[in-house]
């Protein structure tokens, strides 16, 4: 089928890259607002043509929104505006209540379906694109009573062809979810280099001493700030809520610390040292992939 | 030379793995307070053979200190005790100037080199130790003018070795850095792992909706509650320093989210993204070694 990839970055490109790969895109048709996103996603083989929104809207068979999530809420409906009823859209998002939300009373609603493939890094931008990104993760579809059964069925068939799992959940349940999940860790990790950055002024002493587990945890402040503001500003009150209790954590840690209990931080890290059972499947899963060690090496300091 | 690994868990477990196979020890002596991992560590071939504290003082060139920093401190004044001025002690430890303080007085002092090999993983024990855990990492020696010329020329020959960058730095100056970079990133990890056990109840929801990022940012919260209790303890002042302001930082996100200040919260990370640049040469070392898709795949939801 002819798929149209909008938002030519992380996601989008290596959507490109595995959809030409598997077959399931015969034809790759590009949109992105910046010009030389277009370009260098061509070189790169992420797509076929660049096209216009219109192009895209006129020949595509699969609309694919890979673009911010504020970005989605403005352009969903104009796409919606755009097709067919023998068209499918489907957005990769962060955020799933407001996105749904936005086109609730659209007449093509059906045609639109949710979802969220639980993969990306902390790169962006076509040179980010990599092939087998979505492999083996979990593909989240949202409120599918709403969409069409064979737009839901285009939807699978997709994500099937990613090799991911595919989960169905309430887009509200996702939110939250999510936001106790994985929005969280990017506010604990932007938190975490502010500290370092605005502690230890010699970059030397940060790079010398950053443990790989420094290194490990403070990964995802490399993110993109576009991207992750969208995600806390449709996820707001989610994230309040469990920053909360992440504040509250931190600062049991520091208080136990500063009264001497060191029987209470012993306590508190082994309830915590439960979250590797809970992770484990995962962690044999890219175990087999051959990442353990280098998910392992260097952590300790 | 013949060397005494004390403690044979992840870091003395691959201190004897890499020693042998480079040369460096021509017989491993193992010591370990609990039998069964003597047994293991000679199973896999980690040491050469379990001898006792007595023999180990007795019969090695180099002991090396690879338990927790607080377990040092009750055992490195019985060990310069009972070797002679040409042998030399090493310890492994996350922390240094208490280590040092403890020993200020001892009349073998000069024998004894304080070090901090910035290597390890989350994992403890002997199953633990891999190959080449610490090759191009850096080691820090603190306060090597209060030890032997030539304890210190052993030390470096050793880590020379192991393939690591080798820093000089004053014990409290150690603990200070070590405290801003590396050890707050386990704290942060513990908490976001008490934070999320506790708001989200299905362990099928943490494993599914896991990110790479998250896995990533909360790895550190697997490790072993005994080591980083002794480590809180002895850098107890440079911690809750560094606590503070960690808690300031998400705070701030937290209110910047609650005030609906998206430029505010963009401005925070578009700051936080510059430790990428500050990594990057580690990042690009890492890339080099293969580890750039493990560690870059699965991390953006």
């Amino acid at each position: 089928m002819t798929v149209a990839i909008i938002g030519l970055g992380l996601i989008g490109g290596s959507l490109g890259l595995d959809l030409k790969a598997n077959g399931f895109a015969e034809r790759r048709l590009g949109v992105d607002s910046r010009r030389e996103h277009g370009l260098q996603a061509l070189e790169l083989d992420l797509i076929d043509e660049v096209v216009d929104l219109e192009t895209a809207c006129q020949e595509a068979d699969l609309l694919l929104l890979a673009i911010p999530v504020g970005a989605t809420i403005g352009l969903l409906p104009e796409i919606l505006g755009q097709i067919t009823a023998r068209q499918t859209v489907l957005d990769m998002g962060s955020t799933k209540a407001e996105i749904i939300r936005s086109v609730k009373n659209h007449p093509l609603r059906a045609r639109f379906v949710a979802a969220h493939p639980m993969a990306g890094t902390e790169f962006s931008g076509p040179q980010a694109a990599h092939r087998n990104l979505f492999q083996e993760n979990a593909a989240i579809i949202c409120g599918q009573e709403q969409s069409a059964a064979d737009a839901v069925k285009t939807a699978e068939k997709l994500f099937k062809s990613l090799f991911m799992r595919i989960i169905y959940m309430d887009a509200e349940e996702h939110d939250v979810h999510a936001a106790y999940v994985s929005h969280i860790s990017h506010i604990s990790s932007f938190a975490l280099a502010l500290t370092v950055l605005e502690k230890e002024k010699s970059e030397a002493n940060i790079f010398n001493l950053a443990s790989g587990g420094f290194r490990s945890t403070v990964r995802l402040a490399k993110s993109s700030p576009k991207m992750w503001g969208d995600v806390y500003k449709q996820n707001k009150n989610n994230l309040l809520d469990v920053l909360d209790l992440y504040v509250e954590k931190v600062q049991l840690f520091r208080d136990l610390i500063a009264q001497d209990d060191f029987e209470g931080t012993y306590e508190q890290m082994a309830q915590a040292n439960e979250i590797g059972r809970i992770l484990e499947v995962g962690g044999e899963r890219r175990e087999a992939r051959g990442e353990s060690r280098e998910e392992r090496v260097e952590s300790r300091e």
